[in-house]
C-alpha cells in the first residue's frame, strides 16, 4: 500500500487546482477546492467531476445526509459546481484518489430536460451541430487537447531547429498559384457593385485597389523570407472554395509550410521525416492518456465492423509505425514499376488500374505501397512534371521534376514537397507554358534575380495530421467549427 | 588569451553550418563550409556574409592573388556564395573569429546596377515597397527575427501554465461582436449576383448557404472551448475593413486572446501581468543582440530630433520598465480623478480634456498615467459599461463592467480584457439594448444556459506587442506583408 502524509504547506493549501494537478498527487491533502462541469452524478453519492484539465474525472463523494435535497437535485449533467473537501485514497476502483465532499456550491445549473449533451452515446453528425458543447464529450476533448499538443510540438520542433516562424498573408492580390478555387475579399457592395467603362466590376473601387482572394498557401511569401532568413516555416489558415462535400475537404483548414535556403530535395527528406518523427514522438510522450482512449474507442468502434473492413493497426500502433520506421524513399518510377505489377493491379484489384508512367497516384496505390509493399512510410520523388506545380525544380531528363510525397498508413499523401527551381529562365519559361503573367510575380522572380540559390520546403495539412493522429475519420471532426459547403455556424 | 585547439570529430567536418553556429565557437575549425548572402565586399579581401541566422555576419577573408578576377567582380551585395575555407581567430576588430577562404563558389548573382538592396541607409517606406527583400537589411531581420521569438514564447508560456491553443474560424456568418467594419467573403459572381425575390442579394446561393465575414475576433467561440476545456486561447489572423491609413492599423492583424473558465478580473489581471512579463523576459534571455542593434538604431535615430521630442528611455529600458515593475492597479474613476486634476488637464496641455466621468481615454492620457504619474505599467478596470463591450459583466453599481486595459510606455493600450457575463437574464438584456438578435448568438447564450460559471479573458494585438519590443513606429513594419487601405501587394 502506498504511503500517504499530510501536505500542509500554505501555499497549496486550498489554493484552487485543475483535476489534472489533483490526479497526480500521491498525498492526502486535508482541503482541497475543485471547479468543473458534472458528467454524472449516481446513487446520490459519485459525482465524476471534469475540468477540461484531463481526460479523466475526479470522483467527488457526496454524504447526501448532509446536504439539501433540493441541492443534490441540481447535480445533473453539465452543471457547473465548486466543490471543497478532503483529497483521500479512494475506496473504489477505476481511480487513485477521490474527494470527499464537505461544501458543495452550484455555479451554474444545467437543465437535464434540454441539455444537449446526456451522458450516452452521440453521434458525431449531432455533436457537429452542436460543436459549441462538443468538446466537453471525451472524444472532442481528447481531439483537441491533442491539435493543442500538436501545434506546440510543431513550434517547438521549428524552434528548436533554428527556423522563424513568419506568417504569410491571408487575404491576397493574385491566384499565382492556381491551386484551386478562391474565396473573394470585398468591401463593395455586391449588390450594386461600381463597374468600370467596360461594364465590369471596379476592383480599383475597392479596399486594396485591386481585387483580392483569401490565400490557398503561403509557400511563394515563404521563400522571400527563407532567401533572407534562412530556415522559416508559416503555420496559418488556408482556403479552398471547391464545392467538395467529402469527410476529406474543409473550404479553411491550417497549414504548416517550411521552406530552407540551400536545401536540396534530399534535405528536404531528411529534415520532412525527423519533423513527423518529432512531433508524433511529442504526443506519445506527453498526451498518452487522449491517445489510449481513442485507441480503445477505435478497437470498439471495430469490433462492430466486419473482417475485412477492421483496421490492421491500433491507433498507437500506427503512430509507433511512423516513429519506429525509417521512411522508404522510392522514385515515383520505380513506384509505378511495382505497383503495374503488384497483384492488385494484374487482377484488376484496384479501382483505378496503373498502366502507364505518367498517371498521378491515388490513395488505394499510395496506402498498397506503405501498408503491403514496403510496409514503412513511404517518400515518392521525382514526379512527372505535368501533374505537379510549375514552382518545381525541373531535373535534368526535362520530364520529371524534385516533388516528393510522404505516405502514410491508412491516408496516403500526408506532406508534399518540393525542391524549388532557383533558375530565373527555366522558371519564366514554365510560368509562361501555363500562362502566369510574369508581372504577377515580380517579386518571386526578384527572388532568382538577386542572389538565388538551391532552396526547398514542403506542406503539411495540420487537419490531415491531426486526423492521423487521433484515428478521426471525418475531418470535420477535428478542427472546433468546421467550414464545409452550406455550413459556417458559429 | 583565449585557447584555440583542434576540433577534428569527423560529424561536424565540413558540415554546411549557420553563421550563429559558427560565431559561438572557441575553436579552430580547419574546414568549414558556409552559404550566406554578401553583405559588402570591401578592399577586394573582406566579404561580410550573412545567412539570417542572426544579425550579425563573418567576415570572410579572401586572398584575392589566389582567386580569379572573374569571380571577385561577382561578389557583390546580394549575391549567394558558397565559401570553404578555416575558421580562425580574427585579427581585426569586431568580431571573434573569421574564415580564411580556400574556396569560392558563386551560387546566385546580384547584379549591382540593379539590385534594390544597396549597402546603404533605405527608407522604410521604400522598403515596404520591397517588403519581399527587406529581410535582406539588419533592422527588419532583427524586427522579424524578434517577431518569431515572440510567437515562440506566447505558445511557451500557454504551453506551461496548462493553456490549449484553438483555432478559432476565419470565416464567420455572424456581425455580433459589431467590433467594427467587415470583409465580405464570396463565391458570387459579384458582377452578376444572383438575386432574391425582394431584388436582393441572394446568399442562400453563395458558398456558405449566407452572407459570411472574416473574423474580427476568435474570443466567443474561444469562450466556447474555455467553457469546456478549461484554459484556452487563441492566436490566429483577424481582420478590420476600417479605411484609416495610419501607422496604427492594418487591414489583417493578429491576435492573441486567452480565456479561462472560474477565473475573475483579479485573476485576468494576475495572468495578463504574469503573460506580458514572461514573453518580454524570453526575448531579453533569447535574443540580445537583435534587441541591443534596434536599441543603439532608436539612439541614433533620436539624437537626430529636438530634446524634447526624444525617448525617456531606451528601447531595453522600456521593455525591463515592463519586467521589473509590478503593475499598478487603478480603477477607471481614480483614473479620471488623477487625470481631471492634473496640471497637464488644468494647463489645458492634453488634446484631449477630462473633464467628466464616462469619457473614454486618450492615448496621451494612458502615457500620462504610466509615464509621468505611476511611473510603471498600468492597469485600469471596472470602466463605464457603455464604453465597453456587451459581453463584459456588469458590476452592482449597474453603470460600469469589470474591464480592464493594460498600458505601456510610448504605446498607452497594449491588453484589453474583461471578466465576462455570465448569467442569461442580464447578458440577453445587454444583446437587446443594441439590437443584437438572441438567434444570431444561440450558442453563446447556450453557454449561460448549460453550467454557467465566472469566466474571464483578454486580447492582445500583437503587433502591438511587436512594436513595443522592436521600438518600431509604423505598424507596416513589423508584418511581413502589411495590408492596408489599398495595398494587398505580394
Amino acid at each position: 500500500m502506498r504511503f500517504f502524509y499530510l501536505y500542509t504547506i500554505n501555499l497549496i493549501h486550498m489554493k484552487s487546482r485543475t483535476i489534472s494537478e489533483l490526479l497526480s498527487q500521491d498525498i492526502i491533502i486535508p482541503e482541497v477546492e475543485i471547479k468543473g462541469w458534472v458528467r454524472t452524478f449516481r446513487a446520490n453519492r459519485f459525482i465524476a467531476l471534469n475540468d477540461g484539465s484531463t481526460i479523466n474525472n475526479i470522483q467527488c463523494v457526496v454524504n447526501f445526509e448532509n446536504f439539501d435535497e433540493a441541492l443534490l437535485k441540481r447535480i445533473t449533467t453539465g452543471a457547473a459546481i465548486c466543490v471543497k473537501g478532503e483529497l483521500v485514497e479512494s475506496q473504489g476502483k477505476g481511480q487513485k484518489v477521490e474527494i470527499q465532499v464537505n461544501e458543495l456550491t452550484i455555479l451554474g445549473d444545467s437543465d437535464p430536460e434540454t441539455y444537449p449533451i446526456q451522458p450516452k452515446k452521440h453521434s458525431f453528425e449531432f455533436l457537429r451541430d452542436n460543436a459549441h458543447l462538443r468538446t466537453r464529450t471525451n472524444t472532442f476533448s481528447a481531439v483537441m487537447r491533442l491539435r493543442s499538443a500538436l501545434s506546440f510540438a510543431i513550434h517547438k520542433y521549428f524552434n528548436e531547429n533554428g527556423f522563424y516562424y513568419m506568417h504569410a498573408p491571408i487575404i491576397t492580390g493574385s491566384d499565382a498559384e492556381g491551386a484551386g478555387e478562391m474565396f473573394q475579399v470585398t468591401s463593395l457592395d455586391t449588390k450594386n457593385p461600381p463597374l468600370n467603362d467596360a461594364g465590369n466590376v471596379d476592383y480599383s473601387k475597392d479596399f486594396f485597389g485591386k481585387e483580392t482572394n483569401l490565400t490557398v498557401s503561403g509557400q511563394l511569401e515563404a521563400e522571400t523570407y527563407a532567401m533572407s532568413l534562412g530556415k522559416v516555416y508559416t503555420f496559418g489558415p488556408t482556403f479552398r472554395a471547391e464545392n467538395s462535400n467529402t469527410s476529406r475537404h474543409l473550404a479553411e483548414f491550417w497549414m504548416i509550410e517550411p521552406e530552407v535556403a540551400f536545401m536540396d530535395l534530399a534535405g528536404n527528406m531528411d529534415l520532412a521525416e525527423d519533423f513527423m518523427k518529432s512531433v508524433i514522438t511529442y504526443i506519445l510522450e506527453n498526451n498518452r492518456e487522449d491517445l489510449e482512449f481513442l485507441d480503445n474507442r477505435l478497437q470498439d468502434e471495430d469490433k462492430t465492423k466486419p473482417q475485412a473492413e477492421r483496421s490492421d493497426m491500433t491507433l498507437i500502433e500506427k503512430l509507433t509505425f511512423v516513429t519506429d520506421n525509417n521512411f522508404k524513399r522510392v522514385s515515383y518510377t520505380e513506384a509505378i514499376d511495382i505497383l503495374r505489377n503488384c497483384k492488385l493491379n494484374k487482377k484488376k484489384k484496384f479501382k483505378y488500374l496503373i498502366d502507364e508512367w505518367g498517371t498521378d497516384l491515388q490513395s488505394e496505390h499510395e496506402r498498397y505501397l506503405v501498408e503491403k509493399h514496403f510496409k514503412c512510410p513511404v517518400i515518392l520523388f521525382d514526379y512527372p512534371a505535368n501533374i505537379k506545380a510549375f514552382y518545381m525544380r525541373l531535373n535534368d531528363d526535362g520530364k520529371t521534376v524534385r516533388a516528393m510525397d510522404i505516405l502514410f498508413p491508412g491516408i496516403g499523401e500526408i506532406v508534399g514537397g518540393a525542391q524549388r527551381e532557383e533558375r530565373l529562365d527555366v522558371l519564366k519559361q514554365r510560368m509562361a507554358a501555363i500562362n502566369i503573367p510574369e508581372e504577377d510575380l515580380w517579386w518571386y522572380l526578384d527572388l532568382r534575380k538577386y542572389g538565388t540559390a538551391v532552396h526547398s520546403g514542403f506542406g503539411l495539412g495540420f487537419e490531415r495530421l491531426v486526423m492521423f493522429a487521433t484515428g478521426m475519420s471525418n475531418i470535420r471532426d477535428v478542427i472546433p467549427f468546421p467550414r464545409t459547403p452550406q455550413n459556417a455556424e458559429f
